[in-house]
Formats: C-alpha cells, structure tokens, sequence
C-alpha cells in the first residue's frame, strides 16, 4: 500500500557507472544474469524501435486520469535517471507528451517508463526520448489529486525502489535493486564474453546440441529417435 | 440499433476548411481543445507511423466477416472524406486490402477508420494510404449482408455521424461533430500558439511547477517534501 | 493430445517449389486462394515490417517456460525449412534468441513462427531472420522437460503438421497441409493474374460495384438509397 | 460525441405494455426477433443467475471514477425504469452500491445496466436488485465532474437512448428502440408461439435436419456423408 | 487445416465404460494421471456449478456466425456422447440454446463443449444439460456454410479426435485420446486411491513437508529459514 | 525485485482483534474508510458466492507452474491467517486443490488469494474454503524451484507485506497495513455506523441529491436541467 502526498528528496541512487554500464547489456542479457527476475511484464512496449538506455530510477505514483505529479517528478530528476511511472488504478490516458518531454530532457532524464498511456509519440520520436508504455493515446489528464515522488511503486507487475538501476530495450524493461547493479554488470558482461565464441561456432553450423552437450541429458530424460 | 439496408447520399459535411484544418494541430491538441471527449479507444492504431491526416467522416456499418458494404461506400467517398466502419460484432478479419484503397484512394479518400481488421499493410504503406485499425489479418471476407452507409455509427466506443471532421495520428483518433468542427480548429490553435514559447521555457530548465504556477496549490492540498 | 519426447527425423515436406513460390503471393492471397482456411489466430505478429517469406515446417512441441526442445530441432532443419512452435500451455517467455538465430539460419532455416514470446529483436532484425510471435520478452527460460519435435501441433489455434507449407508476411501466418502447397499455388497465382488489370481499372475511378457488377444483387438484398 | 453537464427531464418512454412485455420472452428471443441487433457486447454479465427484467431506459453517462451523476439520475427514475450508465471511459471501478440501490428502488427502477464495476453485490442479490456490469469492484469513486442524464449514450458498445426498451436476463442485454418496443414485443411472441410444439418433437427424437427440412440445402451446398 | 463440407459417420469411441468412469475421478484427476497434458484453455467455464460428466467426443466443425452444422451433428450423436464444437474463427455468438439441447438429450448427449457461446442457459441450467463454453450470448446465428462432423478439431487450443475420451466438470475440461482412455482411467485411480489416507493426515495437522518428505530436497536446493 | 530462496518465520502480524474485525465491515467499506487504497485488481475473483473474510497475511512467492512452495507456506500458518500468495510470471496453473486445503484448513488458516489458478473448487466449496483467484485450472504444478515465504510481494498488483491484515468478500481483496490495521477498523466502523439512517432515508424515496445536499455543488459545476 502506498504512502500518499509525499516527495522523498534524498534517494540514494544506484551506484552511477554501473547503472550506465547496463545499457551495453541489454535487459534479456541482465535479466538472465541476475537469475531471471526483475522483469516488467511484456505489455510494457517502447514507442519507437531501436532504443537502449539504462539510468537510476525516480519513481512517481499517479492517480488515474490525473498527472499532476509528473510535474512534481520532473524536479527531483538528475542527470542519469529514467523516470518510472506507477498508477493507483488501471489507466490508459496519456499522461505526458512533448512538452514534459522536453522537460524531462532538460533535467537529464533519459527515459520514462509508465504502467499507462503516452501521447506525441511522433514528436517523442523526433526528439529521441524514448518511453516504454502500455498504451498510447491522445486522451489527457487532469492534475488535481496528490500522489507520491520516490516512494517504492508496483510498475507492471513489479516493484520498484527508488534509486534502483533501469535497463530498457526492445526486449523489454528490467529493475535491478541498486544494491545489486554492480554485481550484476559484471555477471552480465561475464555473460557476454564468450558470447562472440558461441555465435561463432553456431554460425558455422555446430549445433546447439553439440556446443553445451546437451545429448547425453536428453537421452537420460528420455528423448527418442523416430526415422 | 442500427438501421439496416440504408445508403444516405446526401450528407451534410462539418466545414471543409475546419476538417483540413485540423491534421496539422493532431489527435491530441484537438481532443484536449474539445474538452477531452470523442477519443475512439486506444486500441485502433495505425498501420504504419508518422500518418497525420483529417478531413470528413463517411460512415459504413458492416457486419462480421463480410465487407459488401465496402464497395457500397466506396460511391459515397468525395474528395477528403475519412471512411469510418464499424461493425455490428467483435471482428477481427480483414475487411480492407489494396485494391479497396486504390478505389478509395481514387475517389478521393485520405484514409481508413474501422473497427476490425485490415489487410495488405505492405502495400497499404507503399500507396501511402493510411489506415486506423484494431487488428491486422489476411483473413478476406464474404459479401452477403447488407449493413448501411452514412448512419451514425458506434466505432470503437465512439458514436460518430456522418460529416463528422475526424483527425487521426500517431496518437489515436478523435471525432470532432460536425458543428464544432470550426469553433475545434480555432481552440486547438489557440492551445497550439503559446506551445513553442512553453517549449523553449521548459528545454531551459525551467520546471513546470514554476511555469504553471502549481507549488501553492500542490502545498494547499497537502504535499509534503521529505528531505 | 501430444506425444511426449519423441523426435520424427524423417518427414515428407510439401513439393519445394510450391513451397517456395507462396511467399510471393503473400498470406492474404494464399489464404482466399484455400478458401479462407489455414490462417493463424492474428495476435501472431511479425518482429519487424516487411519480412515476406514461405517455405516447409518442421515443427517444435514446447513447455512454458523451457526452450530445450528448440536445440533438438536445430537439428532436424533442412535448407528451406521455417520452425513452427507451440507451448503446452500460455507463455510469454522469450524462448529464442540471437544465438538459437544464428544457429537456425546456419541450418538453413528461413524463419521462426511461435506461439510464445521472442527476444534480441533489435539483432535479429539486423540479422534480417523474420520471427511471428504473440509476444516480445527478456524472460529467458529453462532447459529441463522434453517435448518433441515434428508431431502435429496446435500453433495460435491452427494445427500445423510437419512438412505443411507456411506463408508469412505482414498480414499473418497461413499454414498450406503439404498435399495441397503445389494446387495453392497455382489458385493464388490465378487469383493474382487478374489484379493488375482490376487495379487499373480502380484507380482510374470505376467503382468495385461496378466492376464486380453487384448492383443487381444489392437491389435483390433490399439496398434502398436515401437522398 | 456527447454533450455533457445536462439532464434532459421529460423523455419519451416507449410503450408501457411492451416494455413490460419483453422480460418474459427474454433477451435471445427478442434479439432475434429485432433481426439480430441491438445486444450489448456479452462481457455484460449479471451480478447473480436467474434475473430477467425489462423496462424503459434512463440513461447516464459518467466520467472514470465518478458518480456524481449517479444521484442526478436517480431524480429522473420513474417506476419501471432501467438505467443505463456508460463512461467517457474504460473503468472498472464499482460506481453503485447497496445504498444507490436502495435510493434506485425506491424510486421505482428494476435494473442498472452499467457499462463499468458494481459493488456491495452480496447485499444487491439478497435486495433483488440486478445489475449487469462489465466487473465486479470494491473501488469507490468520487464526486467531483458533470456528467449527463437522459442523452444518447454507447453502452458496451451500442447506442442507448432514452426511453428505449430494454431486456435483460443471464443470456445479456438487448436495447429495443422505443418505436420499434411494440412491434418487438409482437415478433417474440410469435417467434415463442410455436417453439413449444417444436421442443415436443425434438424431445421425442425428431432431428432438426427433419424438422426445419435442411436436408436437401445441405445436399446442394455439397455435403458429403462418409461411411 | 481442416476439411470442410464431410460428416464421418463411422468412427471409433473410447471404451465405453473407461469414457463413463473417468466423470467420478475428474478433470483435475484425470488430468494429472496422464501427466498433465489435455486440457483444454481455462477460458472455458461451465454454465452452472456442479455438472461433472464424461463421455466420448463427437466433433462438429462451425463458422463465425453459423450454426447449421449443429443441427448436423446431432444426428451423429450417440448414448454417452459429448459434442465438442470449435469454430473457424474467434466468436461470442449463442450457438446453442433450449431447442438444440432438448435436440442433443433426446439423442443421448450429455453435454456440450463449445469454444464459442451459449444462449438459454437459464433453461439448460432447469433441463440440467451441462455446456463448457467461453462465453454466454443472446445473439443467435444463421444456417448458410458448411463445416463439417467427426474430423479433429482444435477446441480451446487443444486437438480432440472424434471418438475421444472427455471429462469435464467445475475445474475445467480434459481430453483423452481413445486409445488411452482406460489406461489414464486406471492410473487416475491409483492416484485417488490413497488420497483419502493423505486428507487425513493433513486433517490431523501433518504437514505435506514431512508427509511427502520434502524436507531434505527443500534444504538441498538452499532453502533458508531466518527467524 | 524478490529475494528468493528464504522464509521469515517470525513475523509481526497486524493486531488480532483489528485484522478480525475487517470482515464484518467488507472490502468496500474498508477500502473507502482507508482513503480508496489497498484494492488488489478486479480480476480477482471468488470461486462460490458469499464468503467474507478477514485475517493476517502471511505470503508466499511461487513460480509459474510450480507450487512447492506451498507445502512451505503451510507450516508458517497461524490461526487466523490468510495465505496470500504471488507468481514471479503470469501464470494460470491450479496450484491449489483440496489436499493443500485441507492442510492449510488444519493449520488455521481462513482463506488464499492467489494471483494464479486454483482447481477442485467443488469440493473447497463443500469444505467452505474460500479462495480469490485470477483462474479455475485443472492444470496441475511441478515441485522443483524454491521461492520465498514471508517476503513482501506483489500480488494482482498491489504490495502485500507479511502481517499485513486482509479482507476479502464478493466485492474483492483490499490489503491493510499491519500498522494501520486498528485506525482502519475503526474509520471503517464509523462510516458505517450512520449507513442504517442513511438507507432508511433512500428506502423512503428522500434523493441522495437532498440527503447529500449536492444540488448547490452541481448547480454550481454548471448542470443545467432541460424540459
């Protein structure tokens, strides 16, 4: 349950570098390598393809149809941070458009992830401020009901602290808990490493089957051949 | 309830003028203009990004699974009229394929609104013929039954009337009656002209809390900053 | 009902030619051209726009959440082939990669249609190796229960049987039963022969009512025209 | 597109005999008898089994999360009445409760069709008082933004008016515009006439194919019998 | 893919008392004891509480719309019977209703399964013939095209074979392949047998952890208690 | 994001008599007495009508398709508590049958709220088991990866921390803070302590317009009444 009408100024955020460093990754990378958790669900799609950004996290509760508070967020935002939105109800209204985008922009943001609608994605596209959503829709919002800044929010399924890194791709959006994203960069990257080896190998047509050895345990499971 | 087996010829259009007008100032602005109504819902996106178009609605009702009435309306299209469907039922087949667009595109059509499905999206997009849809289907369709054209119409959970201005982008669609169609444009553009001058305060740095003047309301209601 | 852990190496596949020569008629043409059967239920959507392509299917038996089974049919592709998926149940995990594409297209195969969720589409649309799925996830998954590979499946609510012919583009996915691939595509082809001369005739202003001469059968229906 | 903040006091109600008439011939069998049109979208479910009413609709419209106008209309309810509340938006938030019930049935109304969430429906069942509703919720709404009693309203996708007949049972709502509520009443009453000699034959054996005489249509149409 | 416009006349039913005996254990049960495979999408829900039944399947083949095949298939009905629809397209639409029903009891059916929806369903409730659909709908259906009887159809994403085992109750529906049906009523059985022992125990306060001596596997795989 | 792997056996519940208490007030009240917050999503869902409840969390997280968990969850039971339990992945599985039933029943517990399926909802209902749910399966779970018990989660949305009380009746879930668990009861209790007066007022035919004194409010926002 949520703590209404209050803005936490002091978050402590992510450790920076690593927080940044995630972005290279890729959220299917980093998710995998922090053990498969931290997803947002899939319905959270980005407005435009191709962008790949990590950051802080800056959290907003909303009420729905109502985004009084983003006006409020956009004071709190730091160079790095990615903006992410939760609302009390379901709500597809689109609760930010150019003008907090370039808002956003001018206070370093560099993304917003909202649980609701999105409008002027054509423009937000133009400016290359990418925004993962579950809707997008022309239909605006009032700004009349106190909702919180920085306080823990669900956000598609998932809970977000503030200060807790962001990685956001065209595979989806992932949290890491900030005390977690060192680690977790490095478990990433460790990853990545002999990823090149593997697409290689695969390339050249060895098969799966073969690279992680995985005959003999098929076999034992059970696994027959029908000619 | 729909009238059945009915085509209207004569309709009365909104203000040729106040129609075009509106492609340029988009969904959003003009659905805010209006006082946040006549948004068809979320879920009718466009076929392909970046199509920003208005002009005047010419109505179909359908019934699942076939588009007879498709070719029947097609008669009724004059130089920038929007062809707004809808359907008696849930639908998601494919009522609409380039051949119907080069018919529509011919008779001066900008663009397709229907509640259901469309196909031929690639060549849709190459002609450059837009189209609003709730799902994309190679499923074809029967002609069988007779619907109408240009009765008022339920499309998407909007009622629209024939002669209605419609604008529809990136963001979605919004019915504009035809009466207000000029008073829209003017309050649309109203809404539009202090935008650049906002824009340019807001890419400074300047918050919106400031711009709006919301801190001594946000402090009457309660707000609370917690260092 | 499926069989479990079983792998049919030997499966006779449509006739090559027929195969290969639907994808330039497109799903949507194939698809009239059966008599409006065989289509896939339209939540299956391409990653990226434009990706045309036909060919024979070998087919994978999948349980959520487990993608051991797409190293198993790795093997079983041939030059020509398009892995078609299904999940014992509702998944939405990415069950496949930029690796397991690596290694599909190194064996030849020409696309991925399945009935669960897909991930690295920003790589895989560079690698230009097309995927029709209901979803798109970071969620990877596990590799501990068997399933089987070229069985009959059920994908997005079609029963597709190994060696039928697929055609998938922008408009959705048709599946074509193997001894039907060289007669369908002769139909598409007759349906298409005809089109050039009917678009002409469109754009040039006849109306589809006159074209098709469905005056007569409207007045029969009862169409009354109101002025 | 609706005009708000107005309550349209003297409305014309269809007839009184057939409004009240249709209740016993239920919602299928005058469906059907209207030539198919005019049922809400079937997610409207009734809050307990076996309620079948009919009356004349007043008709609200309301904003997300607000029913305020709930207790404008309740003013306009006059015995034999049912309302009919749409919402500018997609809500599921419970508008009605045991104590608007109270007050609605006081005033002489049988039903509420609501196209949003109800509430308190333990106490609504034991009261006899049904409501179809698209949720269920314990969510309250406030009071706050004018809405509009008595105007044409799209209801779970269909239009309203007021004064129109309405049916309801746990097959779902039908809406019979007023002109046609007498002519309605008729049909279904011929359309039930002979269905009880029907169910005795099929009851005693006879197929369906014998009775309405299908035999020889199915024939032509080309069905083929295999042994 | 389907063949259209054939009624199978001839086919092979599970053994009889093996298709009988498998209602008494139920879909949960029957479910488990084949290893969790056949059941149809949870979407698929019973028209009143309670019904618990089993029978071998007729299969009847519809389209969106259009039930004249049911009256087909009534005539295939034999004692013990269950008639399992699927539909060619995704559809609300009340198939099924009094007549039919009084139609398919007087053949033998004991219920209807059908991945579309069911109108009359306060009559079938008093006439207790129970019917598994995904939805309920007033709105009735034409008699024009031609399915088919007896071939495989895929219901609620599930392959069921004429002559198959189905057992349906509060928990859902679960399809059996003939040949297996006495063997999965056998191994459903074995696994009922020693349930009433189990309930006891945990009646008495056992807990499952030590019953089924879970206990070491729990703290093999890392489980920690932290007090 | 989860720690996984652990469970807190100590854990601070909500006050007795308060966590008791909610019942008798009902989930809407108490939701509106706590300032319109708490409510987990509508889908959640009763499996029989009638059952009110109230209690003490405590959580359990699982994984789709796995419910070993469970037997876990079972021994941290106490007298009075409610088991509310969460999937890292949407999942619709029955996790939950008669025997845990009967085990959590022996342990003291009052209820489950599962974000996931639940199955032998016949014989919960004989045992007088309620359980809220998003789903009725018969699909059964594997025991094979540790989750957690006692952690806090996110169940149908909403954050639910161990110890926190629950209500739970036809209208829905709402959570309440442990800490705030006594205050609730007691707003709870004194909105309705006036709801007896207020009904018999209503039942007399006096307007919530008038009892309210809401006319000047809407006079003021601008309604207008139309003859």
């Amino acid at each position: 349950m949520y703590e209404l009408g209050v803005v936490y100024r002091n978050i402590t955020r992510a450790d920076r570098a690593a927080a940044d460093g995630l972005a290279a990754l890729g959220s299917a990378t980093v998710h995998e390598a922090m053990g498969r958790v931290g997803l947002l669900k899939p319905y959270m799609r980005p407005i435009y393809p191709g962008a790949q950004v990590s950051g802080t996290a800056v959290t907003v509760l909303l009420h729905p149809g109502d985004n009084w508070m983003m006006h409020v967020v956009a004071e709190q935002i730091r160079e790095g941070d990615i903006v992410v939105a939760a609302v009390t109800a379901e709500c597809t209204d689109g609760y930010f458009g150019d003008l907090l985008a370039t808002s956003f922009q001018a206070r370093g943001a560099r993304a917003l992830v909202i649980d609701a609608g999105v409008r002027d994605v054509k423009t937000l596209t133009e400016m290359r401020f990418p925004v993962w959503s579950k809707a997008v829709s022309s239909k605006g919002t009032i700004k009349s009901t106190l909702g919180s800044v920085n306080i823990p929010v669900v956000c598609a399924g998932m809970i977000v602290n503030p200060g807790d890194a962001i990685v956001a791709d065209d595979d989806g959006v992932v949290v890491v808990p900030k005390a977690m994203a060192a680690k977790a960069l490095e478990a990433a990257k460790a990853r990545e490493a002999n990823e090149g080896a593997k697409r290689e190998k695969l390339a050249s047509g060895v098969l799966g089957l073969d690279m992680y050895k995985m005959r003999e345990g098929l076999e034992k499971a059970g696994l027959r051949y029908i000619d």
